[in-house]
């Protein structure tokens, strides 16, 4: 644990050349060990072999049930939820309500990427086999649903904590209208493959319910279980919503430009994929007539060549695409502090996410 | 509607020969039509294609979204439901507040059919291609997420019913905790099939998760939110998971023995795929040594013949499987009668209860 807490600590995040570098915010480090308590509190006695593939997948142990140093996932989503409540109260009490809210959006998180693996075909998260590969399809469907279930349980400790009713029965709410946005998302990111034409203003309708849905939940679950207040934690999951935008427009953005060493993804696999990002979409539209018909006729494939690949990228370069993409993530930063404002965090909390923000546009991985 | 109400009526199911017929209880009937409502309020407004998908699924409509008689399942879990709450309360208000969590018991048993028709490879269910035959597997995942989500908001419309908050949050607690131990079944289900010993003891434990839970759930949370009052539905709880054991033994049975056009599986098909059901699991233990070892080799391929299935059930009828398997039936129905007893029900309740387990004993389909 120590060694573990070391190297978080040293890692650097080189952004636009060796001479900047951006740092994780502490607000994405300094919760993680009471995060992973709560969890393992969840998760506390439960001994069926089924559990077992939950702590793979949550990189607590090895496929043979040996310990490992626990380091799956930035676990961004339950970070922003506790930061949420400790810029508005800012009190032990209120953060250890939220607490529950922080391993709620953690579960539900990994749930989406464990039937998300099955579902896109993907053999490898994290630089390690993903559920399905080690235990078969069938049994990641219900490693997938238990981590589900699982987040019901960790919410429903906002009760135990102090959390008046009223606020769990609102919490639970939030989460599962954020589930199912979320699953919306995931089914129009599947339809999008199929088809030829996504305008810019499908796929930032899509990334909202995929990604933003539950990051503006974060947001929302923090500020609901620290101050009770519903309005306020409905503006905060407004702000939210943005910064999940932010995240996933970066992230479309790695993608396709990250160093693959660090993503741990083939850099052009987004592009052989034939995944509606936003650099692709962006190109489509900026595109002249030719070169969108060529692009057409390559995605109508079914899967692309290397040739084909660099062709999509040359395109892009053409239209500036990478340009685009940053500022499109840009945009999203400004909506994000700009809401952000009125919802009466702490000068030192609004200061906080503004360092997460800066973070999430910057980040090479 | 009036169509299928008639043919409802209409059914007859024989058993034991001509000259005995049990007939569907009133209780599995009546509380279709407001089951049905209540789970369209809850879809009410979702007009994504991914809601067409479930819609199909719940037999509302044909896969190209023309509209459908509505006959989809027996319903049996809300009808568990709300014959509880009917049975403890008998008012209009008790039985309102009690129909959001049938409807919730019924989106998650929906859910679990989707997720298992994946994981099984079913093609067909109720006669008509499984959502993951006609969309893919991919959608058919996301159609089981969204479908559990759909069990939130179902039961969380409990509050809007006049059920307290207290009880709400009881209410998700049971539900989460049965999908769980649903979860956990199904878990075990699939890993029996690469086993070659499974003890009676191993099938009863899966049962009374995968099946037993649900039902549970089904009877607890009626008496929950019509009562108010825990330790009631504690008991209506422990009554149903009996129930549960009771319908999942005589499904084994009509597994092997059952009329194929009666039930829309091939009669042999629980033997092919070295399903360990009862009925398997009774003839490991009680064959002798020779047998066994024939059986065992048999179960060891990955695929039976037609003559193996043949050499199977010769093993079963001479160790009277089928006999041994209805006595195990029955023992859950003495068991079910015996819980109920002490759930304070109204005697009418009671004999309709009765009637229920009647029926699941000796249906034909």
């Amino acid at each position: 644990m120590p060694e573990h807490a070391e190297r978080l600590t040293a890692l650097r995040f080189v952004v636009g050349g060796a001479d900047s570098a951006v740092e994780m915010p502490a607000a994405l480090q300094r919760y993680r060990p009471m995060v992973l308590r709560e969890m393992q509190a969840v998760l506390d006695g439960r001994t069926l072999p089924i559990y077992e593939m939950l702590r793979y997948h949550l990189g607590w142990q090895e496929a043979d049930g040996s310990p490992r140093d626990q380091s799956a996932g930035k676990g961004m989503r339950p970070a922003l939820c506790l930061l949420a409540a400790d810029a508005l109260e800012g009190t032990e009490a209120a953060q250890h309500r939220a607490l529950a809210g922080a391993a709620a959006v953690e579960f539900v998180h990994n749930y989406s990427l464990v039937h998300d693996d099955i579902q896109d075909g993907d053999r490898e998260r994290h630089h390690r086999p993903t559920v399905w590969v080690q235990w078969g399809k069938a049994q990641g469907i219900n490693v997938g649903d238990a981590l589900r279930e699982l987040a019901q349980f960790a919410l429903q400790r906002a009760g135990l904590a102090g959390a008046p009713a009223a606020s769990v029965i609102a919490a639970l709410d939030a989460l599962s209208a954020a589930g199912l946005e979320m699953i919306e998302g995931q089914y129009l990111d599947l339809t999008f493959e199929e088809r030829t034409e996504v305008t810019l203003a499908d796929y930032l309708d899509m990334i909202e319910r995929k990604t933003g849905a539950m990051m503006g939940c974060s947001l929302q679950l923090g500020g609901l279980l620290a101050s009770g207040d519903p309005d306020l934690a409905a503006r905060l999951r407004v702000a939210g919503r943005r910064l999940g935008l932010l995240f996933q427009i970066r992230d479309d953005y790695l993608g396709i430009w990250g160093d693959s060493a660090m993503t741990g993804k083939s850099s052009d696999n987004d592009i052989r994929r034939r995944k509606k990002s936003f650099p692709v979409v962006y190109t489509f539209a900026a595109a002249g007539q030719p070169e969108r018909e060529r692009l057409r006729r390559t995605y109508r494939q079914s899967e692309l060549s290397d040739d084909d690949v660099q062709a999509v990228l040359a395109v892009m370069n053409s239209v500036d695409a990478a340009a685009a993409t940053t500022q499109a993530a840009h945009k999203e930063y400004q909506a994000f502090v700009s809401e952000l404002d009125g919802c009466g965090l702490s000068p030192e909390g609004q200061r906080e996410f503004g360092a997460v923000a800066d973070f999430l546009l910057q980040r090479e991985h």
